[in-house]
């Protein structure tokens, strides 16, 4: 079949030059064999595809964390790398299974709001709905559309497959409140979006949206809980260890820390809590 | 030496083509360099080897759960990927360290039962003893046969050598019992095997033995521990959330789940607990 | 730019010969997006390069259990491979950013003493301070050099770039104390430098500290806590299942483990405990 030998020498071109990236995050954790299945159907279209996990501990079912996970990791890979991301408690129902194309890369996925986050931040250039068979699995089931459909769907893409070619195009995938903080006055009300593994919580203000000059932060006032910290630091070694620290963390977002502690575990503050930023 | 060069060439023909996959399940955790130092083993005799993690937790040296896991994994992968799987409570011990080839895959590990579920579901073709001390690592220690005997063993097969000069033949490899779900008059005998990390349990009824009809399959009634489930589910959506459901797994399966949640630690659930399938 | 070609010639040759091998080994975790960021870091840069996690799961901020872990996989890897250890407590402090060419492998990572143990085992051929703007991310933020620094470094390695390019000369990067034990008459006193994921106990015993006869081996007595074991071991199937037993770690360490069980959790001994050999 010409198309098919058009494919291969795109692809053999590719592998001699650069192979594609595609990344996966979802919600599977790493006990089960999920996510190696899904690596085999990737390499059994796609051989030479260089497969990153970024993770697999999203909370299970949890939307919002799966989509501020996915904008955390934006810009540390090349504009043409596939993320593909699986944080699907609708999974079997009518919800659309999507591929998309944005100056920020190429993303795969339910079309749940996962990807809110990042179309906040990039620009959406072409969505389209995974219906074409000859780019899924032969038998789809209807509980793991990671292996079924998103799995072969980014495969293929990685194989040079136009993504208009996967089915019919969608005009706009769904999107989810992802919360951001408020400017009233001198201050920048926001709240906290999650931890990371040090405990270190994250904040919906954006480093954006903090003066850019260093001595004006140093003046900020930052409170949440029963907490309040002097200054924007520029890094946890401006304080003494032992110490909470806010500091412009390197997904964008202002977070809070404790130097050599677990801000999660050692401070008393609620999920989703207040986080406000005084003297703008 | 002509035999190097053949295989050098035969390499280099295939890394061109379509590199090699070698996946890896073991009970070793992602803690420790366990499973880095298999694979800096292999990367050292097959650099282009494709090395895909399926799971480092398998419960430690628990061959059932190891066989299970390996099962569940069957059919998402190329038929020439090499499975390296390592959970041996018995290293050290005179038994075997085995290859074998079936139209499933080829299989590398100790021989106690591991591939016994794998076994069931394949053809198998071939199988060797490793004991060909050109095919292992210089120095055998007696603890880590995963980095010594079995990642050599496998990396060597990657590059093209031939299976039957790993060692000499073994006509039946150690099998262990799985449990399997029993058909009594209307009824199907089974029990929990596993749970995922969703918590989802793991059933010994294979889909295979539900009736096909899926009028049928929702007036079944499943019955595990204190919890009565009205019919086969096609997936998780046919329940509100909060609400178990009873459903064909991906792994070819029936699952207990619980939309939403999470089964194994909602339900009141004994492991190995009997689940009764009624009304076949 | 000539230069840049002679670059992308020898690449190209890498790449059609043997791609190079970049490791990681963190305190990050692998719940958030750090680590995946690195790898699209590196990906960027050396397309080809094989990227190999060692563990994640180094304790926080634990300088000293970074470098045994470190220690533990040398060997296993081509001298060749490059190495990168991010365990950092003192990001954003002055502390140098290193990368080292040693008999046993490069290294990349912040100059605080992780290396320690390395160094005790190969030997040092080039050690340089990571300044050089060209070779770092174009922005440098304060908290993750991980992902801005030390990947884009290794990247740039493993594209064939010379070590002595990326900054000025480190005469002796910084070295931590890693205990060692002491031979007093007939006794080697140590003590317990970590557990791996089984439980088991590494000691700061070296194997090669012990006699190399069997037969004395089999005599000698090993105490800590209140537990006495007669005998380094062959292997944990020397024992009966459930008992204690000392045998010779794969990372050249006398360990200490129960058959078949978790000695961390059932024996009574402290960290970092006392631990004898007697009868020399």
């Amino acid at each position: 079949m010409a198309h098919a030998e058009r494919h291969r020498t795109r692809w053999a071109f590719r592998t001699l030059t650069t192979p594609p990236i595609i990344t996966l995050t979802t919600d599977f954790g790493t006990a089960d064999t999920f996510v190696g299945q899904m690596k085999g159907v990737i390499l059994g279209i796609a051989p030479h595809a260089r497969i990153v996990d970024i993770t697999h501990q999203v909370p299970a079912h949890n939307v919002v964390a799966g989509t501020v996970t996915l904008e955390s990791m934006l810009g540390a890979f090349p504009a043409d790398a596939i993320h593909v991301a699986v944080v699907d408690p609708g999974v079997g129902t009518p919800r659309l299974a999507i591929a998309m194309r944005t100056n920020g890369g190429i993303f795969v996925g339910p079309d749940n709001g996962l990807f809110s986050a990042v179309l906040q931040r990039t620009h959406l250039r072409e969505c389209v709905s995974l219906t074409d068979p000859t780019f899924l699995r032969r038998r789809v089931g209807d509980t793991f559309h990671g292996r079924d459909v998103f799995a072969p769907a980014a495969a293929h893409l990685a194989q040079g497959v136009d993504l208009a070619r996967l089915g019919p195009k969608v005009d706009e995938p769904v999107t989810l409140e992802v919360p951001e903080a408020q400017k009233r006055n001198d201050r920048l009300h926001g709240c906290v979006l999650a931890s990371d593994g040090f405990g270190n919580l994250v904040t919906s203000v954006r480093t954006g949206m903090l003066p850019p000059d260093e001595a004006h932060r140093r003046r900020l006032e930052i409170e949440t809980g029963n907490v309040r910290i002097l200054g924007v630091a520029r890094t946890f070694a401006d304080v003494e260890p032992g110490r909470p620290v806010a500091y412009p963390g390197s997904g964008g977002r202002l977070e809070i820390g404790i130097r050599n502690g677990n801000a999660a575990a050692e401070l008393i503050i609620e999920p989703a809590a207040e986080v406000v930023v005084h003297g703008l």
